[in-house]
Order: C-alpha cells, then structure tokens, then sequence
C-alpha cells in the first residue's frame, strides 16, 4: 500500500515514522507547501514534491494522508484532494464535523474515491470508546478527560502576553475528578473541577513577572475558568524539561443495569502518550489501511471511525484474529 | 426489534433485564429446556415456552440469544438454530472458537441468517480493546488482567473440596504488576505475578480445615500456579458478603513509536462490574441490534466483533453520531 504524505510538520513526520512499523505499507512521496529543497524528510530515496505538482503522482499513492490544520488547511484540502485520491485527515473541530463531512462526501462519491475524516485519538480512539460504552450502557453517564498533555492553543495564548519569551502549557484532570468518577460516584463536575493548568514561562530580561501571571490567570476561555498555576523557568530549562509533545486522558462511563438498575459498571479507557502526534499518526495509518481496503472492495464516500469495522485496522487475516485476539 | 432468549439462567435474566433498557427492543418469548410452568421471568405478559416449540415461533424473532454454556450448549446450539434464526452467543473457550466460528458460518450462509459469536466482554470488549491497540501500535507488548471477580470455575472447584459446604474464589490482579505495565515497564509476568486467588470458604461441621486448606491449595491447574488465600467463614457470612457476581479486568497496550523507537506510550481499558452476567447481556444486545441490521441489509454468515462496525450497535442514526460522539 503506497502512502503519500501532504503537509510536513509533526503529524506529517508522524507519519512517516509509522509508515516505517508497517511492513505492508511504503511512503511514496512527500508533498509540501514549502520549497521542496527546504524540505528533508527522514526516508532514503523518497522525493519530496511542491504541492502544486501533486496530480502528476496521483497514479502512484493509494491514500494521501492530509497533515494540515484544523482551522483553515483541511476544510479545504480534504474535499479537493478527495476528487483525485483516496484522501484521511485528522480534522479535529467537534463543531463542525458534519460541515465537513458533507463537503467530503460528495467530492469523494462524485470522483469514485473513499476518504475518512477526524481520525487520531479525540476525535478517533476516544469517540470509539464513547460510543462502545453508550451502546452497552444505555443508562449512564460520559465523562471525557484530557491530560496531562501539552495543550498548543494554550502555550500559544501564553506566549501572545507582553512580556512572555516562550512558554508551554500542561493540561492536567483532577485527580480526586478522576478518582470519584472511576469509583462510580457520578459526580457533576465544574470546569475547574475536571482539569488544572500549569504554566512554564519564560520571561523577557526586566519583565513584570507578576503581571505577566495575572495576565495569564485572567485570561478568558483559557484559563479564567481554571486553577491555573505558573512557574517562571529559564529557557534553558523549558528547552531541557518541556520540548516535547505528551498528551494523553481518559474516556468513561459509568452506568446502571439490572431489573431495578440495582447494578453498577465503570468502563474506563486511557492514554498516556509521550507524543501526540507520533501516536496521533500511527492510529490515522491504521485507518489508512481501511481506507484502501474499502476503496478496493468498491466501497465509496466519506466514512468516520463508526464506520469501520475493526477487522479491516488489521495487517492479519480474519483466521488470524479469530485464533490470536478474540 | 423482537428478540427471543434461549436458556434461562443468569445470563437469560440478563438479556431481560436489558432489553428494558432498550426502547427500540422488545423481548418475544423465552425458550427453556425446563418445565416451562417452572420458569418464572420478569417481564409481564410473555410466554416462556419448552424449547421443543420453538420452531412454531421462528417468524416472531429477529435475533435469538442463545444463553447456554461453552462446553456442551453452544457448540450444538448456535449451528442449529443457526438454520433458523438469526442467532447470536457468547461462546468462550477460546481455543475452539475457529472451529465454532466455521460450523456457525456453515449453517447461517446455508440459511441465509446472519450470526455473532463469543460476545461479551473476554471474549468481546477486550478482544476489539487487543485489536485496535494491536493495529495502533505494530510494536509493542499486550497484557490482559482479570478481576477483582469471581471465578465460577473456581469457585465450582473448591466446592468439590472434601469437607467443603459452599465456597467463592476471586481472581485479583496483583497490583504491582499493573503499575509496572502502567508505567510502561514491560515487565515479562510469571502466572504467581499477574494473579492472587482468594477464596471464602464454608467447612462441613467437624471438617479438617488445615487439609481443606492445603488441598486448595496444591490444586494442579486452578490454585497451585498461584498465591492463593483461604479464609473460613459461616454460611451466613458467604450469603452477606458474597453473594453478587462481579468481575471486570484490564487490557494493557504499551508501544513505541518515532523513527528511532523514542517515544513510549500505554493504551489501557479496564471495566469494573458489579454483575458479570448482565454486562455480558448488555454488550450481547447491543451486537443483537448490529446482527439484526445486518440481516436486513442482506448480510449472511457468522460474524464476530471485529467484523461490525461500531456505528451499528447505536440506536442513533449517523448524524447524531457524528454530532455528539464523535
């Protein structure tokens, strides 16, 4: 199965990487926006394309995988790309799925090509998991934790404030939320309630360290509503202790059964990732593999993870995962 | 949908039981190899019928459950009624499923009913928790832990202790081996590493407690592998406080990702039950609903987990799906 990568930044390297753990799978070229000579992937003897030249190796990629962002590149990449490849995107704004899927629907059904939005693991893995559980637990209640993780909106919010060099924000769930919910407790939880932020500041020579952690504290929407704390750091010390791109969190539910709901259950499921986007990119390559699958059984149009049953995410036979995993 | 059960016991209660919380499932009729004016069920205003007659009421039943036990039941049961209904069961000696699987296929392509194997949660839940985890991360170890719960093979065993009255085994997962597969660890386990065995006891008047103790405990197969813990008790005390059926356990992924295997990371699922046989009827009619659908869209066959994709088992359309859950 030959793979093509659009966009290289760290989902596109993402990728790449992961490409490399699957033996049925290859990376046919690598397409950017960028000057391609500025651009130096990490497989031998793989060319690297301006994007502009994409149709004239549409032939030689079986999925193109979109590595673009959420705001502005996939609304309009996914469905232009779906009308001349079997197209997977990581589109990630909750609001405004079902825009997108349309959009990606009818390119792909119109050129004949099979294409999968939204994948990764929120949304992806973790909307799996809430949908498993409220299916088998119609009575019950969703909880949905991020953390801890490297939020980017959030270190680019701190790093917008007067003042501020460099910074990086962590996401963390309460641990007595998380603890009062895995005991069945169905709390109801405030915004505070669920997560905290911690701040890693780098400071600007002569800055007013305690405005700049007002500032931060009271900004609206990203921290206001939180117990927020902020640390003023070196850059040396940022640069040795938070270069990387951990995430993770928990997806529960917790629900009744019996003839008198007389039955408790928690179903908890988790991730704790030491990089986003490497884990983000070995999940969409698995759907990729489903993609191509459909795509040759003749099966067209835009699909989400819902759509896919699981035994097409697998390099193995049906025999195999009957005998080994079931 | 109108969904029949065959085979009264827990799990048959358990089917009940779940159908009410299912607005779009009504229960048709019970089946049962008993006296049928013996089986008294819960839901007013259906019939339980001797099993003999249950082919005079094939045209009123989308989907049968079959509710009987892996050793002796299924293996005959699912093929059989294969050939007349579409069927679905919870077929658990792992080791046999292949062959199960093909009989099952057999009887329901030459039928043209649609069928679902080993559902549940082990197999079922923690199988599509493997194979998802499997697909994500291609390098990597699986660890799968059981309990805190209670064995009925277990407990069947000690009660076939000399000397003994009654008596209840729980599987326990040793929670320092959790930890260190949660930190990624990879720890290799021995048998004595992943498990403890408790188990409550209820002696004999003037039984000799030290060799039921022993013979307990040098069982071959069920205790000797492990620590196992005896505790004597009355019988009042086993109906108090041991009396449910919980169970649960975990499913553990841990994996590496990046060009040079840098990055580390721990996929966990863990379900905590108060009732094992309910759960296990909960995720059966959520798969009933996918195996009815399938039908209608003119699937035949025998199917198991990994083949339904997960937008089947939800009452809600695509849309909503999307919208909410994704």
């Amino acid at each position: 199965m030959r793979v093509g990568i659009l966009g290289y930044g760290n989902l596109g390297r993402g990728i790449e990487c992961a490409i490399k753990q699957n033996d049925d799978m290859e990376l046919t070229a690598v397409f950017t926006r960028r000057n391609p000579e500025d651009v130096k992937i990490l497989t031998e003897n793989v060319n690297v394309y301006n994007v502009d030249s994409i149709l004239e190796h549409k032939d030689e990629v079986d999925v193109l995988v979109l590595c673009g962002g959420s705001a502005t590149d996939l609304p309009k990449q996914t469905p232009e790309y779906a009308k001349y490849f079997n197209v997977i995107d990581s589109f990630d704004t909750h609001a405004r799925i079902p825009e997108h899927f349309a959009n990606v629907d009818k390119a792909a059904k119109e050129s004949g090509h099979t294409a999968l939005i939204s994948c990764g693991w929120d949304p992806g893995m973790f909307s799996l998991n809430r949908l498993y559980a409220n299916a088998v637990l119609p009575e019950g209640n969703d909880y949905t934790f991020w953390g801890k993780g490297v939020s980017q909106g959030h270190s680019d919010a701190i790093r917008r404030v007067e003042g501020v060099k460099d910074g990086k924000q962590y996401t963390i769930p309460v641990e007595s939320a998380l603890e009062s919910v895995r005991n069945g407790e169905n709390p109801e939880l405030t915004t505070r309630q669920k997560h905290l932020r911690e701040c890693f500041v780098v400071a600007e020579e002569g800055a007013d360290l305690k405005k700049i952690e007002e500032t931060i504290k009271n900004m609206p929407n990203y921290f206001a509503d939180y117990d927020t704390t902020v640390h003023f750091i070196s850059e040396e010390e940022l640069k040795a202790n938070h270069s990387g791109i951990p995430h993770g969190g928990f997806v529960f539910r917790t629900g009744v059964t019996g003839w008198n709901k007389e039955n408790k259950h928690v179903i908890e499921y988790s991730l704790k990732l030491d990089s986003n986007p490497e884990f983000t990119s070995s999940v969409i390559l698995a759907y990729a593999r489903a993609v191509n699958r459909l795509h040759n059984e003749g099966v067209n149009g835009c699909k989400t993870v819902f759509d896919i049953a699981p035994a097409y995410l697998s390099p193995l036979s049906g025999e195999e995962i009957r005998a080994h995993l079931l």
